[in-house]
């Protein structure tokens, strides 16, 4: 059956991404052609479906230390594998195409833990680990389509971080044979992938930078007690002054002098750490808009600095192009922009690829190289011992 | 390569079973030959690797109501991954071939929560759903062969209640054209296989009698302060004697009035339900003796009651056939001989078929149906509105 959908000349592939921004399910239809090298790859439709309040707020529980025990998990997989087969059937309806001929489903699914070391973890037989639900039998059987996903224990097991697993989509996307660029998703974390001017896909680099709307959403959600959810077009960050000093402490978190390979998520910045700097904003009489405004400078600031550091030094970068919800925030594309005078600042959008969608397109990419066997992780990103196929596959 | 395997005239396959007992993992070497229908199943070879102590009250906790969260299950999901890939490569040591010799590896996993329906259930948002973990890509990255398993999702997926799943293997091993059967299996929980003489695989009904050893091993635990965990050989049970009074007010649980199609788990007849039945008989003056005799007629009361209830009423049954730990019980297995008067009581074993391996050899089964797309759930015994092919495979 893999064989078939591997040989046919033009793939239909529906790609699924929910991520740490818990901001609903992004769903992508794309063709792909060509017979594994040098694909084309055509976005055909996208959409995302909102989560509604009530049930992000019971994922992020889930995501928590202490948030969900095993019935809830148990649940949750059965409930997101749901959702996610609806978001399938949407974007196909919306796209004018029938599920029927949809060759492959491709579902990253919801990551509620994410742990690429053991270091401060002192939970018993603790193991470096990754957990991705939204389980790919029911999205296989609601649809009846094919379905393959839960891509980074793959990685994991081979030894990697299980992240990021994008860059082999970036690459193929985006990479110049003449211009050196840097892809930057800001999704709930921030993640960079380094595309060398007419790089070899063994020549990319990639790590998270560190936080993206994750520390904005959550200071916006406390500070406007839970009537907002992110900050929408940076309304509030426009009307607030940067606290330098804070920035400066908020910047000296050790997790940016860490050398990449390097992978973080909301074990690291999440709610609590966000609530341990607004409570430290109030103390020094920061308004909420500083607040908010001091955060998105951070997410800005942590981005660039870690080019600075890691990036600028080895390779001659001429482009950023930007993806994943932060690129419609315009006061974070302003400081980005300011911060990197040198390089042109870009929504993906602008080369074609909309910068929602991209994740979701790339998990589709990461499908068709399932059924052909292969590898899509790259052992330089995530530290693996070596190249591997990654995924799982349910069948209809 | 799915295709190349379902071709080969004779398939290797590990199967790999971690039951509700906890006890350790069961892994089985099987060779399977023929083209789907008329296979034939030659066991090659059988370990059961037990958990330590601490590691097995580890994984019990993690099962319980608010025993563990993201964070735990994530790790314990590559924890038992690799203590499955480790079994495997035990077993085929022992059975002296390479895993390169083995065609695919079929991993039940380890259930840590099975809610087949939604009754008392009060999360939010919950679904009809159950959960095994022990990762199979990492299980695949770790041994080098292509594995499959999960299989309870994609039967749940189709309306069913994921279990039980053995039917199929029972009615290929051990159907005979002119006996009717009952396949017994005591594990932790006990469920039969109702096999009528000559039947086809549509006329095989099956489910879950009620606990099997689980309150036993409980009671014998809790009993003896944590310095035992099964009654080895039926000797404490030995010494004791049944209160009649309390074995009726067990049996009256609405469990066993409820017709099949049923399913039951730790979720009913967990430590909770076994301690309250432990103080009453305390209460009552009960030696732990008594109180060991009594759960363990029980269990068999049970199992009969069920036959006499929903079996014997439709079928002639000549031949009952005890596979699981409870068949190295003898008290538990003179008891059923009591109270089964006109039928042979006998272990599996006698048959040429392990009773300890016949379910990792079930599971094995299953991952052979899965490369040649064949279904394995059996609509009328689990509810399922359809047959479906079970499992999700990950590639080495
Ligand atoms: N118009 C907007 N203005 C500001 N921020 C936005 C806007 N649209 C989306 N975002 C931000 O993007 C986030 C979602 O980004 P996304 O790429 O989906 O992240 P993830 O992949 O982690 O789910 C939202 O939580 C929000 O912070
Ligand atoms: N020699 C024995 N005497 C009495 N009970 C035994 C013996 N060996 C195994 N058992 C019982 O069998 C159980 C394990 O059975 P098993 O079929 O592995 O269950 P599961 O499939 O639920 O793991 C043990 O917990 C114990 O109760
Ligand atoms: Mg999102
Ligand atoms: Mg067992």
């Amino acid at each position: 059956m893999l064989e078939q959908i591997a040989a046919k000349s033009v793939r239909t592939i529906i790609g699924l991404m929910s991520g740490t921004s818990l901001d609903g399910v992004d769903a992508a239809v794309v063709r792909i052609s060509g017979n594994g090298c040098d694909n084309t790859i055509e976005p055909c439709g996208f959409i995302t479906i909102p989560y509604e309040a009530a049930f992000r707020e019971q994922l992020k529980g889930l995501c928590g230390p202490g948030g969900a025990d095993a019935a809830g998990i148990c649940s949750m997989n059965f409930r997101l594998g749901r959702m996610f087969a609806e978001a399938a059937a949407a974007v196909a309806a919306q796209s004018g195409i029938l599920l029927q001929e949809v060759d492959i489903i491709s579902s990253h699914g919801q990551t509620i833990w994410h742990q690429p070391s053991l270091k401060g973890c002192d939970i018993p037989y603790a193991e470096a680990s990754t957990l991705q639900i939204g389980d790919l039998s029911v999205i296989a059987q609601l649809t009846g389509v094919v379905t393959i996903g839960d891509y980074r224990p793959s990685d994991m097991a081979a030894g990697g971080q299980g992240a990021p697993l994008t860059p082999y989509a970036d690459h193929q996307l985006f990479g110049h044979p003449d211009r050196g660029r840097i892809v930057q998703n800001i999704g709930g974390i921030g993640n960079c992938t380094v595309l060398p001017r007419s790089a070899a896909l063994e020549q990319v680099t990639a790590f998270d930078t560190g936080p993206g709307n994750m520390i904005i959403d959550q200071a916006v959600v406390t500070l406007s007690g839970g009537t907002k959810e992110y900050d929408h077009n940076g309304e509030w960050a426009d009307t607030g002054c940067v606290d330098h000093d804070m920035l400066g402490r908020l910047l000296s978190h050790p997790y940016f002098k860490q050398a990449p390979v390097k992978t973080t998520g909301r074990e690291m910045f999440g709610a609590a750490y966000t609530r341990s700097w607004i409570a430290e904003g109030e103390q020094q009489g920061l308004s909420p808009a500083d607040l908010v405004a001091t955060f998105t400078a951070f997410t800005a600031c942590s981005i660039v600095r870690s080019y600075e550091d890691f990036i600028f030094p080895v390779h001659d970068i001429k482009d950023i192009i930007i993806s994943g919800g932060g690129s419609k925030n315009p006061v974070l594309m302003r400081r980005l922009a300011e911060l990197l005078p040198w390089q042109t600042v870009t929504a993906s959008d602008a080369l074609g690829i909309s910068g929602d969608a991209k994740e979701a397109i790339a998990f589709a990419m990461l499908a068709d190289n399932f059924v052909r066997r292969k590898p899509s992780n790259l052992p330089a990103v995530t530290g693996a011992d070596r190249p591997v196929v990654m995924g799982k596959l349910a069948l209809p």
